[in-house]
């Protein structure tokens, strides 16, 4: 009943208009993807995940996955055969390294058809989601021979990936990691453990599933500096490099979990399983933050595509159902009720997800384009700016497009009352998958506190005065263009509350660093409205001056645009100041009562 | 494996300190309830949440209930006998008439102990819930010999009681609706058509249900002024009152939700059932009200008593976990880790949950005491000043209480990582539960609605008025108090925002309405961030006279209470400010698009 459709305009408007993705072909794969291919690419990828991805969606939430009776996973009716036409139309690879079978086509691009998909089935996505990072950790970490050996199959999606960090008694703090490494002596490990919460941990879709496994070698230090990390294959390569033998390794059982029932989230158990050391030795954490970094952004991504499908399901309904008058007069007195969508509070609620939601797609291919640059340009100066911008942004999508993802995935039920409680509208799935987006890869707490506790300083605070300068600068030159000052207007005062806001903490966090954490949360979303109402500026800019040169036709959208820039300015932007107050009152009075008072 | 344990001292102190119970003495049933009694009931009903409805919490949600081939329903295991002990408890009658049957003590315990009860089985306190707004029903419109027929039997527990207002394609707008009655010639009716989202529609645990159904009488006005009240009962009684032939209502199915899977929402089938109408033809919707305005404060104690549950499971957990270091260096260097409680964003998390429970707790209470003035009191003018707090807090209860205590047992679920998300934690299924509080007895929005468009005007805005007054002559009272100087600064500040909110509507919203429904949600909150304020204000002042005057061995829990109150004015009520601001904003940015660019 739920319905999709990929936002195809949308984010080629922001590729083309506000990115100015053509400007970059001197980058790697760029040149390849010219606006028609770019076109091309979109409208394939959002009709595989309208016709064939989203129609199992609701599928997957009601069958779950099932481990049988011999250890086997089974995937939902429909996933296997989906994600065959996912592997065999090259979406696995479109971003990855030509030399191991990649397109090597744009990442942001790649996110870009991310969206669509996560859009439209969040779990089954997660399969080839956490090949991903498993892939980016062996490209940059692994051997030759294990990039040749494991990267052209996980790129063609013949084998897929996952991540095993968590064990029960810990998961931020891996530093209390138990899982063991013993050498083999002839170079492999016997790996032996468990992993808890494994994504995509086993399944049926897949010839071989690729293990990335943190483990304490044998001796090694105790806290994170002896952490390694390994490849475990579910089957060992036999000497054609064919999956062969089993290893070790099972899944022990299968989570009841509150969504994304569609992937199966295993307790995976490690028995002498044969393991290959990850480069370095004890450096298990750098390795492992490769994958983590990838996922962190993909996180983010799911809790925007999840809002964005919400909100389609909401305004549709909003259009159709009919319920009460306007309170400015009958608009459809045809009928013996208006539609919803004529009250204020609907649509209040309507163009708060969509401002967010607009914004949050230019948010993430603005940083998925600074991930091109970081990994393909060739000047050094530019790498390192747009590598910047990428590790500040990581834990601001993590934490605030997944927090806003599930509110207004909450707030998109809301608007079917009654219906919107009952599985059957489709509503609660979005919810409840949202829901995990807020706390896996790092729970958003843990986002906030890299972003103060470790991007804000790094390299003496380099990424985030670049960042307020850019957006300093971006009000300067528009301040007098009487098309954008509302915007930039506004855009300054949430850029004070921040950079005030960053102050505070400069003056108050260094002698009680509990000031820094009390304000952690707010800071990150804070630092959140501020990015987003800067993709708001350039998106309003964008939009008049397309208006001004004659929209080929587009006036509507790019008019809708500007108002929903305004909307975002009026009622969105105001929180900068809730959120600066709430930092400079500091921890004193949440550090006060002692732990057994709660 | 959660926890649970009433919060009866904190009642206590509310009742006694805050309230001053003992001074009503004057109001009929007051002098039934002294101190002790009240301690003794409040101890028996904590006692009885814990012991006997909190184990039966997840049974009910993962059983759910059943409708089985004969088309009874059954109710999860241990149900029917805990709604027997209830029962036999007197619960279900302890504030009510004791004309037939009731105990007659304050509302006010009763809401006390609805909350224990509420916290530890949503799902199961929904039967004897749906049952008191039914008895109210009949008890003000009723005739004589309807009171007498269902009366003792409702309020005994050995029948139950459900509201029928929605069908398919009316929720909100009950004009449309279409049920039909026909009469039959000796005063009563024939009842068809089809209700849905019917709670505690049917089940196993009591001898009769009685619906009380909003029909159209044949011929009657369309629109809302041709709806009556029937009561049609499951078993039609026998020339002795007993239960006898069945009635032509049954349960047609029971809706897949989200949660309180152990209360049945039932498809209602009426085919030619008989049915007594209760009170004046097509004066239906005011005796509905009556059910409606009884259920909302039974709604919104909800939301508040799972926020309740959901922060003593996070509370624990954040004690118990081992996880990382303090930012200010290791508070438990025996362990490995620190228990998560150190970090000041867990702190943040439960300092903002409990700064709501703790003044929703005595917004509910404070109100449940006005319910009991205005129903029990002698003297005109006091009746009516508490009737109109009754009704102006009825939906900023109901609406904000409801938003709040879903957004807190989604925070409460995220203190657990990942374990939140697995349903053998027990965390998912209090989202799940305080979910459909939001949706359910008139969406929030309609809250929303109800209080600027009906309450804020009524009677000259009489209300509204004196409940400004009220705040100003406490501030004013108390503010060379250099203990509450604090308190009163931050809660005028945030009564100045709502008033100039006010002000505002009155000067925008009279030739735009728009602009009205445009800031509805925002006031609301606007208002119970004032309210709970005050709550808060006057909870600082009898703690710090109660310290003043010797404490008694509660100095810890007194002085727990001014730090909470100080984090409340702190973090908290500055949201004022960001709720006039999208206020005055208006209703532009948000009504300029067309219905079909949504």
């Amino acid at each position: 009943m739920p319905v999709y459709k990929a936002p195809v305009d949308d984010t080629l408007f922001i590729l083309n208009d506000v990115l100015g993705f053509e400007r970059y072909n001197n980058l790697a794969g760029f040149s390849e993807a010219s606006s028609d291919i770019v076109e091309a690419v979109l409208q394939e990828g959002g009709k595989f995940a309208e016709e064939v991805l989203f129609p199992l969606n609701q599928v997957g939430d009601r069958e779950g996955c099932e481990r049988l009776a011999d250890g086997q996973v089974k995937t939902p009716t429909g996933f296997k055969q989906a994600f065959e036409q996912y592997r065999e139309g090259g979406w696995l690879g479109l971003a990855a390294d030509p030399e191991y079978g990649g397109q090597g086509l744009p990442y942001a691009l790649h996110t870009a058809v991310g969206e669509f998909m996560s859009s439209a089935n969040m779990a089954l996505m997660m399969y080839p989601g956490l090949t991903q990072g498993a892939i980016a950790a062996i490209q940059v970490h692994g051997s030759d021979e294990q990039k040749q050996a494991y990267l052209p199959k996980m790129i063609d999606g013949t084998w897929t990936g996952t991540m095993n960090l968590t064990e029960p008694h810990c998961g931020t703090d891996l530093g209390l990691l138990r899982t063991k490494a013993v050498p083999n002596g002839d170079g492999s490990y016997k790996i032996s453990g468990q992993k808890i919460f494994i994504s995509a941990g086993d399944h049926d879709m897949a010839e071989n599933i690729v293990h990335l496994v943190l483990a304490r070698i044998e001796g090694a230090p105790e806290g994170t500096k002896g952490i390694s990390l390994f490849i475990v294959p579910k089957f060992k390569l036999d000497g054609g490099g064919a999956p062969g033998e089993k290893n070790g390794v099972s899944c022990g059982s299968i989570e009841e979990k509150m969504g994304i029932h569609g992937n199966a989230t295993c307790v995976m158990n490690y028995d002498e399983a044969e393991g290959y050391l990850v480069g370095t030795e004890n450096r298990g954490l750098n390795a492992m933050f490769v994958m983590m970094n990838e996922a962190r952004l993909a996180v983010g991504l799911q809790g925007h595509a999840i809002a964005e499908v919400a909100y389609q399901n909401a305004a549709n309904y909003a259009r159709e159902r009919i319920q009460g008058r306007a309170l400015s007069g009958a608009k459809a007195p045809e009928k013996k009720a208006d539609p919803i969508i004529v009250h204020p509070d609907v649509r209040r609620t309507l163009m708060t997800i969509r401002a967010f939601n607009e914004a949050g797609r230019a948010l993430l291919l603005w940083t998925a384009l600074k991930s091109d640059i970081a990994h393909r340009s060739d000047d050094e100066k530019e790498k390192q700016a747009a590598d910047d911008v990428l590790g500040l942004m990581t834990p601001i999508i993590k934490g605030v497009l997944t927090d806003k993802g599930f509110d207004h995935a909450v707030a998109a039920q809301q608007m079917y009352g009654g219906h919107g409680y009952i599985e059957e509208w489709g509503m609660s799935q979005f919810v409840r998958d949202a829901r995990i987006a807020m706390i896996y890869e790092g729970a958003n707490g843990i986002q906030a506190l890299d972003l103060v506790g470790r991007k804000l300083g790094l390299n003496g605070g380099r990424a985030v005065m670049a960042f307020f300068k850019e957006v300093e600068d971006f009000c300067a030159e528009n301040r007098e263009n009487e098309k954008l000052s509302f915007f930039t207007k506004h855009l300054k005062k949430g850029l004070g509350d921040l950079q005030a806001s960053t102050m505070w903490f400069m003056q108050n966090a260094m002698a009680k660093p509990d000031n820094a954490g009390a304000g952690s949360t707010d800071y990150m979303h804070l630092f959140g409205l501020v990015a987003l109402g800067y993709m708001w500026a350039q998106m309003a800019k964008a939009a008049s001056e397309k208006l001004a040169a004659g929209a080929n036709g587009q006036s509507t959208y790019l008019e809708n645009k500007l108002i929903t820039a305004k909307f975002y300015m009026e009622k969105v932007m105001p929180e900068t100041a809730l959120r600066r107050a709430r930092i400079e009152t500091g921890a004193d009075s949440m550090m006060e009562l002692a732990a057994e008072a709660f």
